[in-house]
């Protein structure tokens, strides 16, 4: 029996798929100039079980697992190599358990983010991480990158809200990490080891995650426009300078501001700079958003506006999470992803506009502003290898400007494939070394998605 | 020359310690019950460098190497064994930066916990993690263990507030992990790998702390007591179900309350089967105490008081934090720290009250009841053979208590010496061996801490 036949025969019918036209839609992310091979075979499992079953059939075989969600990440973290076998993980869509009393859940891979949000809401709660893609991203892909989003300035991110995991080790095995108390520190805290390690040291297949009540309605937002994004930036130091306490505070310089008008009308001003968005939530909503709007005026905004209609509030919220698509109706596009100290936000934009003068790379920001996260988006005439290798170079200036701030070249998307060359400008020497110990205890034959994370 | 004289040649004069008297006091921590060695010497380091070169020699000679902040620990976590280098960091006490604007500070590892509440109060900031032991323990301590306390409730613990380390390995190299960015994914989360590690993967020599604003004051406070501990139990379970959002929640049992009253008069009611005292800050305290006292009212509290006065406050909150001193003076005793999920906080004190019954121990109960985190404490009446082998036999309980119950066997103390026996019952073999497998990934010849941790 050939190796493909003796795992299609461990697996229940229908979960082993071979035919190529099939298997090429899980070959790639959404990392547009990162490489991907071709898998062998891609196996579609509904529980833990057969994710062990498939991992002792690659140990048996020296195959290369690629374990994947819904295949939304921006760095090719869940890309094919060559003979590999796909784990898909969108067919574990269990919610096994909500547990309002003690705010807490416990989801399978495979759920999708909103649809988490949505069957929780229904309990009073909210579960805090909203990636961009929340609406088509699973929770499980956003456990592996640990995931950001909107909230997250607030209420943290995804492995801020991790109390558990279920993970099957390279080996085959189970680990069951964590537990329902919300204080924990009995042994090493594997579960944040696992939250974010992309694929490369097992694969989680299930997570208890921390739930929050939902806070009181409505919340507060505002909406400010600047003459110059810098400019934008430094209110938002000053915002958190100033220890307002923001439940989002998100940035779009120009760029972003015309995508989204071209791709909706949402009566954003063409004109500015670039606008900050704010919101609080909670009680005191008023007074946070009070005092932000104080800083955005000492910053020099230009106009400035709150409101406490919900429909209002919401219309900017929306235009904000149009963005990404927006962005990619423009052109074939590079989400860029860096952090900055918050601090150093003024500094960060008016390093962009040079990097995109100097490079003639049309750059659209957006960013998670509160957290120190920019999106610098590429905009690309097309995808030949020559502009390929350009926006490469144009992605690895923005990073490096982002290193040079005392920041990271990644806040939230993970490091995937394309970002490695660039974290060694962030990680030294000893810590690589440290990674590639611990990944060889875990995963001594570098079967899981392997070369990519660090 | 002799190994060890060929350390303290490489060390500056005054470094090493030899003197018996002297290193005797660096046997132990706090906790009682655990066997401690006598170790060759104390190397009172001053700067990370010195513990690379200490680390070096013990790799040259093979010697055991226990790292040691202020020992104030309680499971035996820096217990020395016989024939070990303790490597105290009680003289890196250098607040190396307070960074106002980022709301983070880089300090040594021998820093005390107050000294830096102090230094950042200056800047409006405050560092949340407040374990019983701030006024004594190490930041490295409490990094070590992941210290919790008072403020967790709302603020998260050690772990939460880490942005980055400086870390000694075993093989003398120095790691640096994190950054200043607040949102960072660059590799695997190493940073909260080492935090609560308990010295057995490296030595802890710096970190860089999220600070956050000093919340606008006065907090409200409440105190209310209860017919029965399970009574107030219950109450907790049903301020967290109600979202409430308290900065402080706190019980104490009728036998911590009497021990307290026996050291000093506070005015506690010594007739209370168990009490709480609960906080919230912020501008909307006022409201989450009105929350608070409701659940207290129907879950059966006989006495329900609120305050907005801040010496009545802090006079509350005192009596809070004597119940550790309060509770030595009654006797020798055994401070046990566990958790369990937050809707089953009265099951647990009314197993705590079988126990005491059932064993004959006298069992005061406090505890971070807001986290379900208790420490029930065992009082002795002397601490004789028998009875020590009887008071490990009851802790023991008491954590299988917990673990029926969903919880965990140590909440912020750590499992040091103390609980690693009673851990198997919380981790299986195969969380067991991940964590042995990353240990021999980075300390291969076993010489950092350990047989202690898991």
């Amino acid at each position: 029996m050939s190796p493909l036949a003796e795992l299609e025969a461990e697996l229940p019918p229908g979960t082993l798929v071979t035919d190529p036209d099939v298997v090429a839609g899980y070959r790639a992310d959404r990392a547009d100039l990162v490489p991907a091979g071709h898998p062998l075979a891609v196996a579609r499992v509904t529980d833990t079980e057969q994710v062990c079953t498939a991992m002792r059939w690659a140990q048996r075989h020296g195959v290369t697992v690629i374990p994947r969600g819904a295949g939304t990440g921006l760095s090719g973290g869940a890309n094919a190599v060559d003979g590999c076998l796909v784990v898909s993980l969108e067919r574990m869509t269990a919610i096994r358990e909500i547990d309002a009393e003690n705010h807490l859940a416990v989801v399978e891979a495979g759920v999708i983010n909103a649809d988490l949000g949505r069957a929780v809401a229904e309990h009073g709660l909210f579960y805090p991480p909203d990636p961009g893609s929340f609406e088509i991203s699973t929770i499980g892909g956003n456990l592996a990158t640990n995931a950001g989003g909107m909230r997250c300035v607030k209420y943290g991110v995804t492995r801020d809200a991790t109390l558990g995991l279920e993970v099957v080790l390279a080996d085959g095995r189970v680990l069951r990490t964590g537990g329902r108390a919300v204080k924990n520190v009995a042994g090493l805290d594997l579960t944040r080891l696992f939250v974010g390690s992309e694929g490369t040291l097992g694969i989680i297949t299930a997570a208890t995650l921390r739930l929050r009540p939902a806070p009181p309605a409505p919340p507060a937002t505002f909406v400010a426009t600047f003459p110059s994004a810098p400019a934008a930036g430094a209110a938002v130091s000053a915002i958190i300078a100033a220890g307002a306490v923001p439940s989002m505070l998100e940035l779009m310089e120009h760029e972003a501001i015309n995508a989204i008008e071209d791709y909706r009308r949402m009566d954003l001003d063409r004109n500015a700079a670039a606008l900050l968005i704010g919101q609080a939530d909670g009680y005191d909503a008023a007074r946070q958003v009070a005092t932000m709007i104080r800083c955005c005026e000492e910053a020099g905004a230009d106009f400035v506006v709150d409101t406490q209609d919900p429909a209002e509030a919401d219309g900017l919220l929306q235009a904000r999470r149009l963005a990404g698509l927006a962005l990619t109706e423009q052109g074939p596009s590079v989400i860029e992803d860096v952090g900055v100290p918050r601090s150093r936000l003024a500094e960060m934009l008016a390093a962009l506009a040079d990097i995109a003068e100097s490079t003639g790379v049309r750059i659209a920001t957006v960013g998670h502003a509160g957290d120190g996260n920019l999106h610098p988006t590429l905009i690309l005439p097309d995808l030949e290898p020559a502009t390929r290798e350009h926006a490469l170079k144009t992605a690895e200036a923005v990073c490096r400007a982002a290193l040079a701030l005392g920041g990271t070249v990644t806040g939230e998307h993970g490091v995937g494939i394309l970002k490695r060359d660039w974290l060694a400008g962030q990680l030294d020497d000893t810590a690589l070394d440290v990674h590639r110990a611990i990944k060889a205890a875990l995963d001594p034959r570098q079967l899981l998605n392997p070369n990519r994370g660090w």
